[in-house]
């Protein structure tokens, strides 16, 4: 178990995992079901397969499969860009002079250039095997509707992608990339749905915001025959896809006899860092193991540092089910001066759950060291991170500081989520000083709080 | 020899070659040396070292090394971001449906996007390693001067680019890439040069352009103390760096015992292709082989299929050396309509001696079916292509269906020198249409041909 370990730990073809693990399934206390907002009932397979596809419906409600098989055609798919490498990062542990080991996983080298095409892929293929035209979605900045372009495209499914109009205008290119991949990209709210039409008549110069880009994407899907409605986080099903991050991340540190102490990762819905921890979560879950989970937030947008654990509504338009997590209130937007991603006022219910049982930490931080952490680690170490996966980098580097002061040699995993070529505003910000440290008040928590609705 | 070839080759760090190949040792009929333009004397060490670091005008002399050792340092900082992948284009095959097997060399992923993060590391050490304060050098649309940035990060030297003022203005991203590795991007023609005030009091609102920038570069390392110039592309040390392209595709392809038929690049300065070819065309010069190698250049600036074998300048500004090659006249300048790279007059010496000496075909495409080709290939092998990329990618596409048509089984190798991602616009001028294929008529071409000096 000697073996000089490389800059970057790439695993063979054969090594890419067959299946995703369902981290829900070694939990003994499950996370929360999804409520039927009229009923309060959890929600079945059967009325969520009119949002979803069939088999994300049935994926969305287990939670006893340890192991589900990924589809040939999956993998297929994921043999173009994964398996994703683990790197070692020598330069960053030389420039900050500490004893720690540092790794990070890289799911940045795809054209969506992040992580959110290991479940674009999966949620294509489902559509297409139920014999579906196509799916609607949403997307902000554009991250996860370029990963869905991409996928429909790969299987020849049609993709409405409702995208924010601010960032339609504002941010052309990821539009192009969508464009690329022949997805259809309409700035919301449009005219194409009642939801839309309704929001422009009472707001005619809106630029629009995701939450009514989720309505008008989920009334697109049910308005039109042979389309379903897909997400790019927060759900379970996401949360299974994403798991091939972890269990690649396990499998190359076994294979050269590492240990890791933590595992940090960014948090927004949850995807990527539901995903990383879920074999090493597992592993502790069984008591075979033993690791610290590190869940990173924006200070701007706090659900798990500062929000409130109940069942709150996924969407803002109050369409959705409800799901117990930690949330800021469905009401709650962060601050126009927030620069990335890491927007949404909740988080998914297994991490929720994980959180609430003690079984993870959570850590918020503020943007401009974010920003700084960012430049810091492009500089070492080449690669230019979205603003997202900074926030995973700050707290890497600080737990890494700190060992250089206790002299302790800890193995520090983090998730690099993807890169920040379409960032590149937020980096100007920054480089201009225009980079504010908004952090929400009190009382604007309470009113996102006062949004939550009264059920338990 | 018979092993399953993976989607994606990946080379050991252990595999990373540790010299470079130098082409001209190869040939026995050597490139033509540059020449002073005052003496019209062939350009001495001494005289480049005014020029360039001392160990690089050392390169630029040297064709009678065959190999060249990389340093140990730069061969830590490749670690970081090779071997890059040999890509088995499973998906593409299928796709054309063609009997052919279709490789290619993908240099996209690092944060410059493309291949020319290869020499710039190597000529950032050399800097450093004569102690100097940095190096000054211009950039058009940023991925030169970007990977520039990046290499002088990494080994502490101030990085001074002179980016061409209209995309300075209009494409603002590179220039965040630059600044987030610490560069001084000033925009060209600027006060800060003598050229650079004289232009602006000629033409007060000009956009700037190319050869302008080249020229207040070179002033800003001769006035400068403890600075040098330094180029992206043309000179022999280019290719010499980029030889690591073909050396590691050559090892991968060996590894699984496949013998490439025909090796397709895209040629502007040619230091991709150079590098590409290096040691295929090596092995054929010692009579160990025999390869169709196949240069791709943009209708709209075809120096090798149109252009004149002659000494030329190799900047508009004439304050560089002679350089003998495949020239459209120093003062050429492709069409405004002209989208991706690949702009340059002339081509590089080395492979203009090459084709003048039949071991190298020349091929020229017009800019819709290149980004058509551009498009095609994002969808079905996941990958967004620099529009310059997309060059090769449309040729080996054609090689590929030619094929089909006959049955024959060749192997196809080509070079995917980048990726996109700060190429959008062009993708949108396709993708509303408004993209032409403008070539250049015989008297446009009669008047770039006036101004090649008589020497011969």
């Amino acid at each position: 178990m000697n073996k000089e370990i490389p800059y970057k730990i790439y695993l063979d073809e054969t090594e890419l995992p067959n299946s995703w693990l369902n981290l829900r399934a070694f939990m003994t206390k499950k996370p929360a079901p999804l409520l039927n907002p009229k009923t309060l009932q959890p929600m079945t397979q059967e009325e969520l397969s009119a949002i979803f596809c069939e088999e994300l419906a049935k994926q969305e409600i287990d939670d006893t499969t340890k192991y589900i098989q990924i589809p040939k055609e999956v993998r297929d798919f994921y043999k173009m860009y994964r398996p994703a490498p683990l790197v070692r990062a020598y330069c960053l542990e030389k420039a900050l002079g500490t004893p720690a080991h540092i790794y990070y996983k890289f799911e940045g080298n795809n054209t969506s250039g992040s992580h959110k095409l290991n479940s674009a892929i999966a949620q294509a293929y489902y559509a297409k095997e139920q014999g579906l035209q196509g799916v609607t979605t949403e997307t902000g900045a554009g991250q996860w509707g370029t990963a869905l372009s991409m996928a429909c495209s790969y299987f020849g499914l049609d993709c409405n992608v409702y995208m924010v109009k601010v960032s339609y205008e504002q941010k052309p290119f990821r539009r192009e990339v969508m464009r690329t991949y022949g997805a259809k990209v309409t700035p919301s709210p449009s005219q194409t749905t009642k939801v839309g039409r309704q929001i422009l008549e009472e707001f005619p110069g809106t630029g629009g915001s995701l939450g009514c880009a989720i309505s008008e994407a989920v009334e697109a899907s049910q308005t039109k025959e042979g389309y379903r409605y897909a997400l790019g986080s927060v759900l379970n099903q996401v949360l299974l896809h994403q798991s091939i991050i972890g269990m690649e991340t396990k499998t190359a540190l076994d294979k050269y006899g590492v240990k890791a102490d933590m595992i940090i990762g960014c948090a927004g819905g949850g995807s990527n860092l539901g995903g990383l921890i879920a074999p090493f979560m597992a592993e502790q879950l069984e008591g075979k193991a033993n690791y610290r989970f590190i869940a990173v937030e924006p200070a701007s947008c706090p659900s798990l540092t500062r929000g409130k654990y109940a069942y709150d509504f996924c969407d803002t338009g109050r369409v959705c089910p409800l799901s117990k997590m930690y949330t800021l209130g469905s009401g709650f937007i962060p601050s126009a001066s927030h620069a990335g991603g890491l927007r949404y006022h909740g988080m998914t219910s297994t991490l929720s759950e994980l959180y609430d049982q003690g079984l993870m930490e959570a850590r918020s931080v503020k943007q401009t060291e974010v920003f700084e952490a960012a430049e810091y680690f492009a500089r070492v170490e080449g690669i230019l991170p979205a603003p997202e996966s900074a926030h995973a980098i700050k707290v890497a580097m600080d737990e890494a500081k700190k060992c250089k002061e206790t002299g302790e040699k800890k193995t520090i995993v983090f998730g690099l989520t993807g890169t920040g070529y379409f960032d590149m505003y937020a980096y100007e910000k920054f480089h201009d000083g225009k980079m504010d440290d908004y952090i929400p008040t009190e009382e604007e928590l309470q009113k996102g709080f006062d949004g939550i609705p009264k059920l338990q």
